[in-house]
């Protein structure tokens, strides 16, 4: 099986790849787009989208390449974002002076720098800065990134876990072409537009309140260039082949101008 | 006046504070960290804090300094972001092989890029790659990003908005030490927690919807570390010294376990 990430080798994508899908072959791609077209080619099996972050929020790109192909969502996953502080081998912890990382991996792990008096630069990948930093050799200097990118370049991990809040999360979305019946129990993430007028949410919710239908998501997003429209995300628990979510799906169809089902899937359990 | 933004000088951050303010003094802080601690030591007199992109999403970590601050919103701003083509001063079009700038602005080009035949590298900022350049003095390499960074560093625009998707905007909240009382058309932002129970959101808004509040945004956030606990954010239509706006906040105040109003200010007219 071939599994699509963006990134390079060694991405947390990555990471999470293999902590979903097992042992398959990896295809790294340089952007969501790409991402999404080696999967509508056939050029691999699946993909594996993050969709939203804990500290940075949803990623409305890969919202809108999934309402842009005939692709469905198969499943999630919550990876929690581990950041190591990795070094040549043989180096010591005492001894290194400088950090180079991203520049949100380098602020989520801010305070743990100032602690040990490491400056930091930035660079333009986490993955990325392992490699520079084994081509320098440089025994003073150490990268942050995942564990995965310390084993991929043989480099030595002298701290695991390093971040100042360890609630991050990044939860990703397994994207392939064929849908799914899932058994057991499930999730299911929609997509629709609404008139505009107050209370129309509202109405909206009611599909879901009065089927006691539990929502894990919502979130409403402006359309620019249309004043005053909206795109709504919901993510609710129950699978659309059960009869309580036809129903309110069935339901919503009324209200909404454009609905659209993402896909039911197995909801990941920790 | 002095206005705090995050990131370097000539960031598209730097460039909404003037859109914004006008000709203040700016800031430039390294995290959103910093940034809100200037405003609240008094070392600036407000901060232009990014809260929403149209193509990245909400930035919660913004959310989360707004909760665990006393400071206020007095205002928001949308900022068309309008990526540049930038080049040293004589440098022709045609003779440009590769564009550095940030990841996130190379994506948003690519296909401007694929067009021109154009090489891309990433580097870890936008304005910081138009430094980059003018150092190195190359004529066959172009940065992209701002156009006040253009202007800052005294380098020549070969083209302006070469983004593949001008849908690109950038909500931003001015944030200040003290309340303000908006005159005239006004937004109010609020946050709040449900207890987990289906149909608790749902009636949660009926206080919103019974009143005729129109709601701007809406957006769940699952709090990591406590499963089913979940953040609201909600902009409304109306200022909380307002009649209605404030029964609506105190009935809301009924249902949730926290809530707190970051503030009511004039609307944003594009």
């Amino acid at each position: 099986m071939k599994v699509s990430f963006q990134g390079e080798p060694g991405a947390y994508s990555e990471q999470a790849v293999f902590n979903y899908f097992g042992q398959v072959e990896t295809v790294p791609c340089e952007s969501f787009d790409t991402m999404f077209e080696s999967v509508l080619s056939g050029k691999s099996d699946a993909a594996l989208a993050p969709i939203e972050n804990s500290l940075a929020g949803s990623i409305h790109q890969n919202y809108d390449l999934l309402l842009r192909h005939d692709l469905h969502i198969v499943g999630e996953y919550l990876l929690r974002v581990r950041h190591c502080l990795i070094a040549m081998p043989g180096a010591k912890k005492e001894e290194i002076k400088k950090a180079i990382s991203h520049p949100q991996a380098l602020g989520q792990c801010a305070g743990y720098l100032r602690n040990l008096g490491i400056k930091s630069e930035q660079v333009y990948d986490t993955a990325g800065s392992v490699k520079m930093l084994k081509e320098s050799g440089a025994m003073d200097v150490a990268a942050i990134a995942s564990k995965r990118a310390a084993e991929l370049y043989g480099m030595q991990i002298l701290e695991e876990g390093i971040e100042d809040n360890p609630e991050n999360y990044t939860r990703f979305l397994a994207i392939q072409r064929e849908l799914i019946i899932p058994a057991g129990d499930a999730k299911t993430s929609i997509v629709f537009t609404l008139k505009n007028a107050p209370g129309s949410l509202f109405k909206a919710m009611s599909v879901f309140a009065l089927r006691d239908l539990d929502l894990t998501k919502i979130e409403s997003r402006p359309l620019q260039g249309k004043p005053w429209e909206y795109l709504f995300y919901i993510d609710f628990i129950g699978s659309m082949y059960d009869e309580p979510s036809k129903r309110a799906l069935d339901h919503l169809a009324e209200y909404a101008l454009m609905l659209r089902v993402l896909g039911s899937y197995p909801r990941f359990k920790g």
